[in-house]
């Protein structure tokens, strides 16, 4: 493909900021300046601002236009390590993953000043108001709502909105294939309830998801963790070995765009590699899309179903991240496995309220969606650099952290001293609730890493709980190599 | 116990109508005149006047007092047979309940002009109104209520909401016990995988809701029916006979109020010789209460789990035949299993949505929920009545039927000649939707029954309805038997 005119112009801009002849808190060009200069349009040059300013190198100021951002202090920090492929892999069974996640779940129940484990943005970053009013007409519209037995096979107008926004990740489905859930988690059962049973192993990104870990563990499934790189995602070599070794790899579930808790995006040559992998090997690919709508600028990447023509792919996603973190609608396209996950999803909690369905469908359907989500990335960009820049700050500088290129949450390594648990303890005594790192993984891998929340707007607050934070780790680690 | 002032005075009135010496038509006599006469309260005397309603001897006239009824032509009707006890028990494994479920719901999907296969009331009968302006206002007091993470753990005010509801039925619980689920079947799902796994034997009536029998499929678990009177539920007899043939029985599951589709209440005494029996034999006790509120009269039956000690019983509720059908509100107090359920919980599908959960939660703590459900107790009981009025009118004399104390719904056994199936295909042509006896079980042992929906106000179209369905019970029947 031919790199479009506004990015070849960025790149032009992009030298002359990294040489220098741009300096930070220098004024951009204006866009008509730049219009009139490069002989372009005005959607351009529009473009081209708008591309520098999603990658950090220019800010907008109302009224005022572009400026140039002064350098991430972030490029101190060393970019998150390449795991090693080639280590053994351990086929765990998670009997216990959920205990320690109990426990860390139930000692963080208790009110806190700065949460910074959760997976959502702030209340306030999502269409509250919008969706108030949507509720609101809705029980106007429709007296009954509440009280009418709910009709069977979810929503038609949710199922066609959904199928229509598949084909912004590249999916074209029909609305009859959408399999409408309680949340991602609950796509998460049914498909693997659909393709294994007890005792079988299913292969997962290695750190993953604590909630995944529970799921297969709640199932009587066996983790096989395969070797994830903080920027492309699973490794395939890793992946296609552990086929040889093990026979009874029934499933493998991977989160191709933002991974939980890496936050890295496969490139679309590796999701390629993996379908075809999986095919041949006639192993279900579940594939959780939950993040991609987060990922920076205005392109959405391309799901691994796109690519998929023998239905041996079961996309699973889900709207809270995106839409309505209190409203639990989850989606799936279940491929092969339609009919049975249908049964299933019948058969273990019926259908979805009617008020929520139809609340998500007219956000769909409405002119707000889009509106909406370009203001979610861009708060959560600049939110996600706040936060990596108080990490560059606050924490020793032996850290490490890639920055990811959307989502909610930073993937933070530690020195390798430090442990999670003591850190996730010492924090909250000051109030202050994190993800710890032994969660992502049943080995101690991740003990020295946290997954840090940036959906909240900084402040000042956030600001003082970085610092803390920064300190106990500096603290411990210290302690620790004495 | 004593006979309660009311109950003797009221046999007395009972006599003297079955006697004749009071007729139908008649007046009877006044709460004043009452009150003078036996020198009893008002309150006694209301008593009186409202058991003799809710039996359906007198009906209440608005502003004209109470008068003798005209008797049901229902005692036409021979009542339901008792199940032949001592019959071959068939561990079916219930492979294929599904398809035969799926391919009547599939063909029942087109909208049709009445329907009788719901298990709910009309959408009127509910308090449509109430939980609007509840919704309504909630959404103004707590403006992020939708775009709020959903705190874990479920809602404390609607555990504690539930834990005093508890009560109604013996239970004494603490609201930290209640898990709140998506329905009573995520319930059921969750209490059968808590103690068994895939392969293991199931206990359950005979017949039962065809939505257990899926659950039971969908987790490869086995059902094994257990014959269950109309009147008195599950046969404790042959349950005992079973226990002592299959080694591999893991749990027993009944609905002891207002059997679906039966209709029968367990006398208390049944209840506890059951809770002994599974104690003995260690086999955990699964117990569906949905529909106990919705009992004739004011008393409501004690559950089972009441006299439980041992947190052998995990009891399963909802709030969705008695309040919101449109809402997904189930709950259980999982005894033992209480740790393994709340895991499976989390893994499974979260937390019910915030705005449903506060919904109920203030609606259980307010005056309008008695006051609901006194209504909605007596319009069923009016419906039934209704309904039951139509069958001896139509149906074919041979036609079978005993009145439930209580429920949505009537377990009609046509002559013996008919096939649901056909009634089904049947009425369904004449745009009437039932549903069949062939459901309830894995044989076809009730292949001549039909569960009949009372949740809708009778109209002139049900009239036509239930007439209409006479005519091809009774085609059938001729046909066949030629």
């Amino acid at each position: 493909m031919n790199t479009p005119l506004y990015r070849q112009l960025a790149e032009h801009y992009l030298s002359a900021i990294q040489s220098g002849t741009l300096r930070p808190g220098e004024r951009m060009p204006s866009v008509r300046r730049l219009m009139q200069q490069h002989e372009v349009s005005l959607s351009t040059a529009l473009q081209l601002c708008r591309w520098l300013e999603a990658q950090g190198w220019l800010e907008a100021r109302p009224r005022s236009g572009y400026f140039i951002r002064t350098p991430r202090r972030l490029t101190v920090l060393a970019p998150a390590a390449e795991p090693a492929t080639v280590r053994q892999i351990d086929p765990a069974q998670y009997v216990g993953i959920h205990e320690k996640v109990s426990a860390i779940i139930a000692k963080g129940q208790r009110k806190v000043s700065v949460n910074l484990a959760r997976a959502t943005g702030a209340p306030e970053l999502y269409p509250h108001q919008q969706l108030r009013q949507l509720a609101t007409s809705l029980l106007r519209q429709h007296p009954t709502l509440l009280t009418k037995a709910i009709s069977p096979g979810g929503n038609p107008e949710l199922r066609a909105a959904l199928a229509k926004r598949a084909l912004d990740v590249g999916i074209s489905t029909a609305a009859s294939e959408v399999v409408i859930t309680h949340g991602c988690i609950e796509a998460l059962n049914l498909a693997l309830r659909a393709v294994a049973h007890p005792g079988d192993v299913i292969a997962v990104e290695s750190p993953t998801f604590y909630g995944l870990l529970q799921v297969l563990e709640s199932l009587g499934l066996k983790a096989l963790e395969i070797p994830t790189s903080p920027h492309t995602g699973i490794s395939i070599e890793a992946l296609e070995l552990a086929m040889q070794t093990y026979p009874n790899i029934k499933a493998v579930v991977v989160v191709p765009h933002l991974q939980n808790p890496l936050g890295s995006i496969m490139p679309d040559s590796h999701k390629q590699r993996l379908l075809h992998l999986c095919e041949q090997h006639q192993i279900p690919l579940i594939e959780d899309d939950s993040y991609s709508a987060l990922t920076n600028g205005d392109k959405i990447p391309t799901a691994i179903k796109h690519w998929d023509k023998t239905g041996n792919v079961i996309y699973c996603a889900s709207l809270h991240k995106i839409i309505a973190p209190g409203l639990r609608i989850g989606w799936m396209l279940a491929g092969r496995w339609q009919a049975r996950v249908s049964m299933f999803k019948y058969a273990q909690t019926r259908y979805n309220e009617e008020l929520s369905q139809r609340m998500m469908a007219s956000f769909l359907q409405s002119t707000h969606y889009e509106r909406h989500m370009r203001r979610l990335r861009q708060h959560l960009q600049q939110q996600r650099d706040k936060m990596a820049e108080a990490v560059a700050a606050y924490f020793p500088p032996e850290t490490r952290l890639s920055m990811p290129d959307g989502g909610v949450s930073l993937w933070v390594e530690m020195p390798p001293e430090c442990s999670s648990q003591a850190v996730f303890d010492a924090a909250l005594e000051r109030d202050i609730l994190i993800s710890p790192g032994l969660l992502y993984s049943n080995s101690n891998r991740f003990d020295h890493f946290l997954r840090i929340n940036c959906g909240a707007p900084y402040s000042d607050k956030l600001d003082d709980a970085m610092r803390t934070l920064g300190h106990i780790i500096a603290n411990q680690q210290k302690r620790r190599a004495a």
